[in-house]
């Protein structure tokens, strides 16, 4: 055991702090065999101690996000986790700071804290000054530099970890600090005003279902595309004024219209991955509209753009926006502490996280798993 | 003769207005044969008469724009000079105002007078009421659907023409009815700040070297990108503080982040149009960057945009911009009656506007032809 | 009778037009011995003809506004009515056009419009151009240098009257010309951002009720401050978080910051008209807040602002805002056919306008009193 | 001696490092008798040992400013120093870093480094997440509750220490790290476009006088008011368009709008502390206006805003502003390494920093005094 006394608790989701002193071992998803044949096992790691300037954090909960697929697979042009003896990966984490590393004034342990994709940044540049730290050359990504939040107890930069609001649980500020602050970021890039049009493609899925929340707290009218009655339901639910079956429809572009008075989306939030939902945005907006970029489609697989006399004439634009920044997050979290944001999770104890990763990879999950550290 | 006295003067560039009374006939440049033939001869046609709140404008001078001979050749996809029984295209024209129609209370024969690309526009849309009445889907484009500059004496809303300081000689206020106000306009929607690196690919052109002067004028750091001596000489003559030969270049874009800090540009000012212009424009900019369009490649040679992940992970944008709105050409020509854009023309007789305009057709002309009526 | 022939209808709230002819004659609230004793009476007047370029309207309703009593007290330091030879004020009115004057194009008798504070402004400079026309040298205020909508036909310029949509009532149409466009621009002008606390000073008022309705769209966390329990209710019910009553409060200055986190609010909207609302509205700020001013205090007795130290140390902005423009005013309707602004009207027949003019005067009328021409 | 080592050397102005070992004590201005009758001289102090996350800076220059007079006075509703055990003031400093605390790894000896007026901030709250953190609630005020740029090595925090470029020398840095980014601040939340009218009063200034060279910079047209053929030569020189002499002026205000085409500035900023400038910026400034308050009156003399009827007519704006952040100082410290801002100081060596701050608070000096240590 550490020598290391937790003071605070765990107020959400697990109350009253059972333990009272850290383990020297924790549990932890971990992969093996990186590549195609990956595999991902539960196993017991050591729990690491806090350094200078750092939180250990014990984890309540993680969110399962497809870029931790990514990183297990290296199916894409990124830098490789066995590269930096990184075994868990995990990238929006939520729980409790239980022990300080040395020269730690503004945290205390006992806090609520989440992690993001973006661990740490190098703090001396106008990216990391101007709000846009997450596109910093210094970025280090979590689960794929440093360990991940597959990982019970894990490190974080004090400078760099996100408070939670008490009024926000902790299976909702774990897929906060990714997709919630992505969406976040997207609407405040976009610049689209109360009352505009936002058209969601992919509006249903595990980013979308969340920016359709957010944009309609922000007074935006808010058309989600998708397919199916559930989506559709679920949609309508949370907040859309219309619902746009791609499956069923003649015209997605010529339903946009419609429902705009005949002049298009002032926005087009693409959450979805496919090469025709991208195509497809900017015939959807009405002159001076924005394609707001979120999804990451595969390399190669899609475009976004078009023909500059088109760009031209109608006034476009298509502007990519990436995860939101510490302030991003914090703001985002305020929406969720008022009520106005509740992603959807479906819940998994830990155990059963290699299945749900699975389930996740084969495209069978609805909103968004989240493990359940303490079940 | 029409019965209508000019009590006002032609200041700029004619002195003294000779005439007393205004002509039953004029001079104009006349196309016929409309197509890839299409023939231009300088005619004697009716001077018009202006009805209700239209001016009637006896020009000093015009520019030659190359979407002109695009109206004459018909080869795009646009409504045809002829459908609208229009003989004389042009669409930057600059004179003084010799009489007045019926309930035309702001102006007064005398004054100074630019007809703009957008003739006229509906005038009770939202576009038309927020600055970008240039997008209105009742716009009049000048020269295609009524009568353009190539005529001497032209018919123009009094609520739509934009009138001409001083300070601003015809031969400059021509062009910056086109081409000057295109350039503001599109340094305008950048939103760059002073300090930022502005980059113009096709800086030495008719549209680039006007926006090298007006970016300079706001502050920013210009780099020109284009190719020979002469086009070098004259992007740094008028405030580029680098030049970029494409020809000679091994990488332009390895010189502009060379230029940049390692960084990139902050923008990317488009006035060519090459297919490759477009195409190299996101790999310039830094991160947070603006490829901004303003040069028109011909349907189908050319795509600006990029891969969503690439537009996501370096937080891109792609903005097109037209030609600017009433507002905006009034901006642009208080930049150019305080001597900080000087348009750089070459000036023809109207007896050469056929000749000069199968230069521009070849591709021959450096900067800009602009016709003397007077000469 | 003229001779023109309406041919459209009166949707709201008249129903099918009963009348098929414009009469000669029409009812009129006419002042005489302007002054603090003047004199308001119901006279039948001339219905006038409209001018090129020029709507005859008649008015279904026509709110009632302090400022008409203003006018017809001169106890301002503005023109006078009688300089104009008006005798009707009248600035807020829904109407239907029943006749066009020659040159109108974009209107046709049977649409439905409204008239703004002001009547029509000079079209032909930046203010103009940039939508800020109402601070236009050449404004000329209905109701005091042209005739009001205390008359029920009435002129207006064709370029600068308010469309009406169909989901809008003329009885919510007529004050959102005045107040509904007042608050609108303020909160535009605010720049606020959806989850930032917005507190409204007089909030239960004729202009505040307006205000927080719109803010509550825009995704604004909102703050009501007024006093009694009416006022408290309609606040509540209107979408305020909360409510402050100045009158029993120990410190309203002390609630706000209790309300926001101890922080102070990001905007304080002064649609009160005391000095003491004035005078505390810095001091309800956060860091970076900002004091938008909308109520207007009579000459001498307010003042807004505070010791450049404080404004330095705090960040703080005072800004006032005036009336909405063109634009504003259809973006506010757009607002009210969503359903999300209604404003809350005392309906009177033309016969009491007097009456109804003198309770306003006595500070005895809760939201607007509006005028329906057809009762 | 500490045994730390200097591997970095000095560039600017010092030239290679002559000492290659740290010293034991060090020479530093130091208040006594604080309070009306404080007495500054120069004394051998210890030189501190850098902690955690620190670094210790020798400085070569130190910028003198009123502020540092106004805590030894104790003359406004500070804290003061002495509570703080804080016997050397001063918040402008430059130099170059000697020793590192534990734990930094993004800056390194030798690296040139600059001392703002904010020593540090809490780093973990919106404030300082959104470039606003000069407001932060837990600022630290170099000089006064940490020992200030009176002493040649100082400890600084390495996060909130802003780098040095090569092309910027001490003497340059120094005031840069208040007046100027002071100035650039007040101009970025201005807003002001290239080609709009920036009045500065005071503009000859120690701040107005960085403040024409940045608004010269970002494309403004910069209008000066200020006293004497010397302030105006140097105005004029520095940037100015024109000049206003407020001494022999019959009316400043009717000059202003005389030299702006009888509308008025879009902005005025008040460098100056006197309550008539305050009271004059208002009636400057056009339709739309923009007060920008910098110069700090002494408490209780002056104030800033107006009547809510005016603010209101004429939609003018007040606006503070403090201290230019992190973010700021680097764009501030940009201009000055391209030559574009080049502050005006008079140099003193360390032993007449007392009489160089009596001459300073006897109001005699004209740009600003700056210390070098090492002369």
């Amino acid at each position: 055991m550490h020598p290391v006394t937790i003071d605070g608790e765990n107020l959400i989701p697990g109350g009253k702090s059972q333990e009272s002193t850290i383990p020297l071992t924790c549990k932890a998803g971990v992969v093996s065999n990186n590549g195609p044949n990956y595999k991902l096992t539960i196993e017991d790691v050591q729990v690491p101690t806090p350094g200078p300037n750092e939180l250990l954090i014990r984890l309540n909960t993680t969110g399962i996000c497809y870029s931790d697929i990514h990183y297990m697979l290296e199916d894409l042009a990124l830098p490789r986790m066995r590269d930096y003896g990184v075994r868990s990966p995990g990238h929006e984490g939520a729980g409790v700071v239980v022990a300080l590393g040395a020269n730690v004034t503004n945290w205390k342990t006992g806090d609520r804290a989440g992690i993001k994709p973006t661990w740490d940044t190098c703090g001396k540049c106008d990216l990391c000054w101007g709000d846009m730290e997450c596109h910093c050359k210094g970025v280090i990504p979590t689960g794929l530099k440093v360990p991940g939040t597959y990982q019970q107890y894990i490190i974080s930069p004090a400078r760099y970890t996100s408070p939670i609001p008490d009024a926000v649980d902790d299976f909702s500020a774990g897929p906060i600090m990714c997709s919630g602050s992505t969406m976040y970021r997207s609407l405040k890039v976009s610049a689209l005003q109360p009352g505009d049009f936002a058209v969601f493609t992919g509006a249903g899925g595990g980013v979308g279902h969340i920016g359709i929340q957010l944009a309609n707290a922000m007074g935006l009218r808010v058309i989600g595309i998708d397919t199916g009655a559930e989506k559709r339901a679920l949609c309508l639910a949370l907040g859309c004024e219309a619902f746009i079956d791609f499956s069923s429809s003649v015209s997605v572009i010529d339903e946009v219209f419609a429902l705009t008075h005949g002049l298009g989306a002032h926005g087009v939030f693409v959450t979805a991955t496919s090469s025709k939902a991208y195509a497809d945005a900017p015939k959807m907006c009405r002159v001076g509209g924005k394609v707001m970029c979120v999804g990451m489609p595969p390399t190669g697989t899609a475009f976004v753009g078009g023909e500059p006399m088109e760009m031209i004439l109608r006034g476009l634009s298509v502007v990519g926006t990436l995860t939101g920044s510490l302030k991003d997050t914090n703001s985002t979290l305020e929406f969720a502490a008022r009520g106005l944001l509740k992603p959807i999770v479906e819940k998994c104890g830990l155990g059963n996280l290699p299945q749900a990763v699975e389930k996740l990879r084969a495209r069978k999950v609805g909103g968004r798993i989240v493990v359940n550290f303490n079940a």
